[in-house]
């Protein structure tokens, strides 16, 4: 795959078999600029990883050091002490997992990668906090409304997200078993206690959030339904204007044109963001807002990769599909 | 299925191979105080109906007069006819379709058959408009509330809702097939322009409601979640309590209880409308309300055999799966 | 539910939490001649069975003398115990597990309940094995045809299988996830190895079978498609007259009329084995049997209950989905 | 996505909104050699295609004569006089119709471009027949084993064939509804009568077939499952030897080791055959072949282009996702 002409980064993968660390894998197969050097695993070591003629290792047979860039796809809350040996190594690292995010208590350590916000401070980080999928398109959708004092005072946003089963992780539990999904769909984390709520806050200070996801019946993509109370005169249009200039240049984030909203199958697969809205009849004051993503593509691998380029110097979004 | 000591009630459908009048013949069939005495088809004429040992027949063979009661499952706008012609032959109706429910411009010659609140109405009526499968949650989960005066003057209700592919109907579409709904979630009806809000609003008047469906990758069920800005001091415990008081009594209403809410595996297959609600952490203003039913169920062919019963002077919930 | 004029027969369910114990009590729910006593859950004993109104309690707490029949949906290899001790208390046992079944060791302490065949071995027995759901099928569609010497001599019988994931149990394994089966279709137990080989053969001795099964992306529901070889003459319609023959006054056996099969959704939800036939074009000596069951109800719970009706003494097919 | 040192094929699309010409769009899309200069549709005729930035127009206003190579993904019955127009225009074409398939009665003006043993010929062809997608899996799986003499004289193999939804086409048709596939499995051509059968047997000549295809509820995938009656002595390792022999230097066929066969999900979204096979223990004289491929990638797009490749002198699995 590796193109002569492109600068090549040399990077490893810890945590290769979860829903992210395979998709990280693929993304990463496709890349123009990147090689793989390892991609870990500790329960199929030395069975092959999705990446062709790549097998998977023990983590710790990994050569921190050999590396540009270290990818970390763990569970959540393992992830620090693996962020400090390969920065000690000399690699620089993107986390993946919530360990350095917003709230993590971690979070000054680490650069919050939001790539289409925060390009130059991850060009120099050592460090970056990969944004969770919730959080990517919910601050993606409502920054640009919110700096443009769109949103009511005091108001309250409610963010109605559904998302595929691959968001819940790859480990064997009884809930996520095909028999209980195929013809559910179910709210969860109800009571406003989703984890990535500190994550969404810490982005849009200020705001008022309810958020309540749901579980799909369906193995990927995230749609994310937010009901927007705004000042009066701000319409659809409005916003599409605000986001067509704060977007413009970004080809990871796609804009719908009136009337239309995205639905997960336009980004399942992908590693753009979509973005719609429309106006209410009979109640001008509130707008519907929707986002939809790939839960591993833009709401991980994808912008773990953006990141990566960033970082390293590669055209912004080399190897991404959009 | 029929028990001698049951009073039996002869009844036809118009229009017996659509979703809802098969689902409708499956609850018939094993209903013990009904018999079914012809269903109808015009494509399917000759063949075998869902109902073992009934054969589909044209609309024009059937016989209206030889049955206490016609129920009317045909596409929207062509019941009023059906409903005039069957009133005429002596018959009772209950028309599953929109043509007489409110807004239709025909609601005065019906009752509207929200069996759960207008059952003395519904006993009187010779004409029930079966309500709508999004309005008789919405109602129900609704209704208790705004009579106990908790919800905010003049607030936006945002109500999300997501429902089985059934409930579009059977009519071979491009955008129904199965390779473009599996793995796709996507919203419809943008603007606040879905027709069943003029049912909505005539059943919570005063209420400023926002209602946006979406379409998931299942057969049937609707959930919607509902989040209702509530007056200082209303909480979910509250909430619980008058639906307790309300829905005491109702078999095919059931209740979640605190920290729960009902999902579509909960209530497919079934006439019953499940309901829970809960408080938000940070936004005390706001719970989220959570109602599940089968759109085909309570949502349709339930409900309307509900309506049956009241008229017919059977035990309400005779024959209901609850 | 009970009606009074039925004959009540107590029951309890050791292992009601899996997805046989679950749709035995379902079934045992709408029986009107049976009253379940208890139903056992380590995991979640003091929770909410299936059965409305009865609570989960450790099996420990199951008086096994105080019913007339005790159903065991334990995992495999732990049913023998069980058995031992509710003989012991008086009590009759239909084992749903394979632990009794031909080729399992114990085979010669227990009756093999095929109610369709030994109903008088039935009627006597004080312990029965449930057969297994895929041999349940070919069994009773392929043992009229080798009754009525149709099958060529010394030929192979290629019986192409596909289950829903409810088959492979509810215990929480990674290749059982949602996301893992959805949009996947594979085979498994490659080789002719699979445990239910050993009660086909025992039903169908002499014939050369050859077993593949596979998993559908589905929650339930079996089809088997069975490659016949014959001799000269014997045709699809003669197939369905021996059919008929034997099935006759078999309520829970459905076949299919000239150019038809049965598919899955017809067969999910019901207690019925339903068999269709096909001739083959260019290949008269080739004909193709497809027989349909749902795994949880005539491939499980619907004959464990068909078997109860017989050794209790009630109607056969009472309470049945047929 | 062109890279200048490639040779650039210019091409063009009749019929660029069915499953097929999507696919064949977004596989184009991924090529580094070919620009598509056209594709056409009647009923969205001024929208956008799948392939970014290029427009649907009427296919009266595609120019024949301005590409090099025109893909028929059209209707079966209508791409004769397409095919005629296109070679009169000076362009090659490649048909992934049935129209010029053996069987078809214009075979013979056509190559038949199994891509994997019949390059030369293709190199050297303009009009190029597709094959169908469950022929391209049985031939490419059983030739080598015909070739070698390994399928015993006289025997007759039973092909168990299982297709996602796509491969019936994007037509409205109420059978392909989403609540009608959902939850089901069905055999369908049933009587060995499908069109697909001329074609197989064209390519594998001698042999008996019986060919009974089933309708799998996911989007896309094909999954034949052979029951293949072998000489004395034919084992699967063998066979796997033989395969390898045949298909080293194929990158688009991918062989499974021993005790392994494929399944769905290893080939969705590529352009890949994968084979495998299994003895059956009692069953010596009948081994299982198991052939995976997506019925829109290698089954049709992929081998397209393939065919494209080899046509236009450009690297044989060029643009290909192997």
């Amino acid at each position: 795959m590796n193109d002569t002409s492109a600068v090549t980064v040399t990077v490893g993968v810890i945590g290769g078999t979860g829903y992210t660390g395979m998709e990280l894998l693929r993304v990463l197969g496709g890349h123009p600029g990147a090689d793989v050097r390892f991609a870990t695993s500790e329960r199929e070591a030395g069975g092959a990883s999705v990446l062709p003629g790549l097998e998977l290792r023990p983590a710790a047979d990994a050569d921190l050091s050999s590396v540009d860039l270290v990818f970390l796809c763990l569970p959540h809350g393992s992830a620090a002490d693996w962020a400090t040996r390969a920065l000690a190594a000399g690699a620089r690292v993107v986390d993946l997992t919530a360990d350095h995010r917003p709230g993590s208590g971690r979070e000054d350590d680490a650069v919050y990668g939001l790539a289409d916000v925060a390009a130059d401070e991850v060009r120099a980080a050592r460090l970056v906090a990969n944004p969770g999928c919730y959080p990517t398109g919910v601050q993606l959708a409502l920054g640009p409304l919110q700096a443009s004092g769109f949103v009511a005072e005091g108001a309250t946003v409610a963010i109605n997200a559904a998302s595929g089963v691959t968001g819940a992780g790859r480990s064997a539990r009884r809930d996520l078993l095909f028999a209980e999904v195929a013809n559910d769909y179910r709210a969860y984390s109800l009571g406003n206690e989703h984890r990535h709520l500190r994550e969404m806050r810490h982005g849009l200070p200020g705001l008022d959030l309810v958020f309540q996801p749901h579980l799909l019946p369906v193995a990927r993509g995230i749609l994310e339904t937010i009901y927007v109370p705004v000042d009066e005169g701000v319409t659809a249009a409005r916003v599409r204007d605000v986001w067509a200039e704060s977007w413009a240049g970004h080809p990871t984030i796609r804009l719908s044109g009136p009337g239309r909203v995205p639905s997960l199958a336009d980004v399942v697969g992908t590693d753009v963001l979509a973005l719609g809205v429309s106006d209410n009849r009979c109640a001008p004051g509130l707008l519907t807002v929707v986002a939809a993503l790939d839960n591993l593509g833009k709401g991980a691998a994808g912008q773990a990769v953006h990141n990566m380029n960033l970082m390293m110097g590669l055209e912004d979004t080399m190897g991404l599909r959009c």
